[in-house]
């Protein structure tokens, strides 16, 4: 932290900072400048409360400097963290991509085997499909809760896909914990801190989504309560955020995956579909999210987006998820990454 | 719904999505104007999914026009709520404004009963104070928990005043229910539906706060998540916005004030502390707040503030909360309405 | 300006950076901490370009601390300015109120009477329409130059109000200078420096309106501009800035009243017309940008609001501006300010 | 433009609303919806001013429908613009990327060359270099001025590249219209409307760079200024907007590249050096840029960043910029676009 003081502050002013600086228990660092004394603080352990410094006489700003976040820093841990499922050759992470795809909503067994069948002979390693969705209206469909997690599990055991889905509170999360392999925490839920901790206790990784309006420090501190619980398989994902732009639905912001890499060990996805809200807009952000860096792609699709119960204006056709996969394939040659080859039209079990 | 064609859109492509849209079993109304034709569409109920239609051959655009929120609107309930306390006068929503006034978080019963003595004096009728805390950080005080709701318990019985406080998740909305008299959602939670639902089926009145980068709409349509579960008690709470400005924590939106209040019945508040985030802007922005036509405050008072355990920097002495009050009884008396007067030295019951 | 070493930091890339900044001819001051090291850096005069610093090895962050702005500071200057006008009472900056009202754009002489007549009546010193008009649409109406210029100087002679009005250009700020008491700089030329310059070497006084995403400091540089060329007598306005908010045009930032006021001596406006684009929104943020302490205000007021050339949506009438002049005076009188009393129905100066 | 009435409007209201169109000389079209009525307006030519429409009984709100860019758009013109210039395979728009290099300002003739002969040997065939600087302090070093131009004009005989520089006002536009290749207009001056319809009727190219907080709409509007004057090759540009994201200084909004692309038939480039402001970024968003389907990039070069006058902490080091090249060649190829090839050593000139 930083105390800034006013150009004409007497040297009484700042010598009264400083002493209760060192009653606050930290140590007062006073540097005299050309036009103005800025006195540092160190000492302190993660977050101080500034109490009265701001209000002192002769102060005239608080700076504050130090990150406190720990566990998900590059100062704890430098090497990336990959996240591996056992028995399967599906990571997140790593040199390959993660390719997650699926429905917004499962809304029955026909449409997710479908939409199934189709991302996995694509390539997608990992099946996305919501039961629980967040919806803005009441109103609105709210997902098939359990019965969709089962199809879920119908589809792993026969396409061998990983099943993300999301998790709103407590109770879905013991359940999304049972039937599902990768726990996906919401934007809506991003510092429902209550519903991190209990993720934190989970026996299964996390798929954290960025705010609509989280700073980097908020998403990284977001993700650190899941870690302080002992969970430390956490992939995080940009979805885009909130601006004055009208011309997608939100801003999809890929500045912040070189920065997440820079502080963090932390594996780091991007969600176009979410993050523009219109489908001839997935495709060409998808490749600008490999070719920024990024370690995988949630991509929704759908094999009947005009008939879908939810954001069917977002989802790909089948066929456009094809193209898609083909083009960041290509992207992803080019910094030395991978894409899962096209799945075999076989499946992996005999299913159910 | 409106559907806007490209200029050069033919008569074909106008008709196609005509035909697709009453497929949809909706009524289009096509509109030739002088360089292309909008169609409009009716007899959706809420929202729709617009599937296909914004790519369809000759689309420009597809306008979302109809509201989703029902219950909270005055085309439902053209008076003003007015939320009702049995046994005293206090309310939230006539003509006399609500005042919330209270630590951040209960930190133990010798600074809760200073405060609430100081608040009371002053002539707030709402105690808050947090005891479950959404702390950025997993390592930042996270709040008594049912311990403090005890003290606030306490501090109604001691002086009369209701007490409002925070659920973060459904297990602490249990206890707020049983032990407080308003049931605080918070900005991070405002998408919470779960949480909403849960204070949906509660019998004690919800206060809700804006989410960080909420529009009007969806401020509405959480609010509506909790009428739709049969709680009509809902005051809403102004409490800054997230943008790029940074000489304060958060943007004070006080626009919103007579924006909601031509579209809704539901009473709202404004929180200064957290809409500012510093203690010099607090008082000027109360009066602001009262001048545009809110009907309440929640103000942030602690009697040693350099010592809080939580956004010490943004809460006010408590002599600074008597002259606050002072100030804001002058500007309310402007618009015909009522700020407390200053209460009794005696408490309203024996104590503890 | 502060660098922030990483936590595994050693001592010789601490010292590595000390060198680096002493080379660029500052002085370090490294202050070790608990978990990492941070150097202070002063002797720099205003902006420092950091140049390799964040990038050298060990270096987690680069902050910059020092503000630099001088000449708008109250460190320079204590006392509040307030620009006077010679043989009239009218001033912006103390403790009456400056209010300023008019059409968005001078359309034609007997509109600007008619205007005139009333905001006059109502008590306004200060008339303000538009000659030059920065129109987002190359199509619409662009105002009538100097046509527009001499009507305005013949409302001065009839009525002694001074007239505000738009440059958009040098050429219209040699007019605007010639004809208008006040040079205003609209928030689409915050940053428009080459016009800054030459407003800074005019003689008369400048009203600088906020850009659309300006920060405080950011606007506190773009009046220096103008101190910094010799013109001290210049008046801020805040008018509102962008965000994701759709209820209002733009959100006005009420906190950056008191904000100003704390960094710097000069008067501070508030335009709630612009600020919130909305005809019933005008008067309840009028009375609120009065209660937080604003030095005046910019109202837009037409007499046929129905048939303005531009901004007809968010124009009072002239009746409602009474209302309104009603209003802010009962409030400012609560802030110990002064409105004008209603004015004279004779005109000063026996006109034209 | 769209009228929605309230639910409870009567038949009456409706009516009324309908005659108030009709008497503004528009046409209205009612649609009767199962819950509330909504009027269609046609007969509009560009911007409607709504005057009372939205103060009327029985109305909701007024939604603008219709845009008003006209020569800009894929309406008027549906296949895309591409620049050339006369003697030379660079182009701007067409299946090749334009690469525009150089240093944020021009510092003297060593520094100029210096940088000029790497981007140059690296395949750059515009030099960009600033002459006229928007500073945002009055005392950050401003340019040099015509010795700016004629340092680029030097380059150009040299190296055969094209030269892009930024013009501030009429005066600095007219001196960059002789000695330059393309008028750069920055992110301040978008909404400069007179520089605007100057550089309309220049005979150059125009680089018009997306203001800081501008909507798509806007955007395009500003460059619809230039064409209405008659001067058709314009270039776009996206170098970050402003949002509460602090990671980096801007956010780069990769959206609007396919945004712009439906809409406009212009081309559109993206700047990540200002778009970021980190220099450890532009790599990375180059190629996200390039995957995206931008027609070229702005790339800031300093052969010494850390002596650079300005934005030295976001000028690439020339082997950085190498390196860059090789990667976008990569990438662009996937798109079936190219990066022109590395440039020969020998100057296609006999110089200076």
């Amino acid at each position: 932290m930083l105390v800034v003081m006013q150009a004409h502050a007497t040297e009484d002013q700042v010598r009264a900072v400083c002493r209760k600086i060192e009653k606050l228990g930290y140590r007062p660092h006073p540097m005299p400048g050309a036009t103005r004394t800025a006195i540092g603080i160190t000492g302190n352990q993660g977050e101080v409360e500034q109490g009265t410094l701001e209000e002192m006489p002769g102060v005239q700003e608080v700076i504050k400097v130090s990150k406190p976040y720990k566990l998900v820093s590059r100062d704890v841990k430098e090497d990336n963290t990959i996240i591996r499922f056992a028995g399967t050759q599906a990571q997140i992470g790593g040199r390959g991509l993660a390719i997650v795809a699926g429905p917004c909503a499962i809304e029955n067994r026909d449409q997710a085997f479908a939409v199934a069948e189709r991302v996995h002979r694509a390539g997608a390693q990992f099946f996305r499909g919501g039961a629980y969705k967040p919806r803005t209206s009441p109103y609105s469909f709210q997902g098939l809760g359990v019965e969709g997690l089962r199809i879920m599990a119908e589809i792993r055991r026969h396409f061998g896909m990983k099943i993300i889905t999301e998790a709103i509170d407590n109770e879905s999360l013991d359940l999304v914990e049972e039937w599902a392999d990768v726990i996906q925490i919401g934007a809506r839920n991003m510092q429902n801190f209550s519903l991190l901790k209990r993720a934190g206790r989970a026996k299964k990784p996390v798929l954290l989504k960025r705010g609509m309006s989280a700073t980097l420090e908020e998403f990284l501190m977001a993700a650190e309560y899941i870690l302080s619980e002992g969970n430390y398989n956490v992939a995080l994902c940009e979805r885009g955020v909130r601006t004055f732009a009208d011309h997608t639905r939100n801003t999809l912001d890929l500045s912040l995956i070189p920065a997440v890499q820079r502080l963090s060990h932390l594996p780091i996805l991007v969600d176009p579909s979410h993050g523009t809200g219109k489908r001839n807009k997935v495709t060409p952000l998808s490749r600008a999210a490999v070719a920024v860096g990024a370690d995988g792609l949630l991509i929704e699709v759908h094999h009947q987006p005009d008939q879908a119960l939810s954001d069917g204006m977002q989802s790909l056709f089948p066929d456009q998820f094809d193209d898609l996969m083909a083009q960041v394939r290509q992207i992803a040659a080019v910094l030395d990454r991978t894409v899962p080859e096209i799945g075999e039209r076989e499946p992996v079990a005999v299913g159910t």
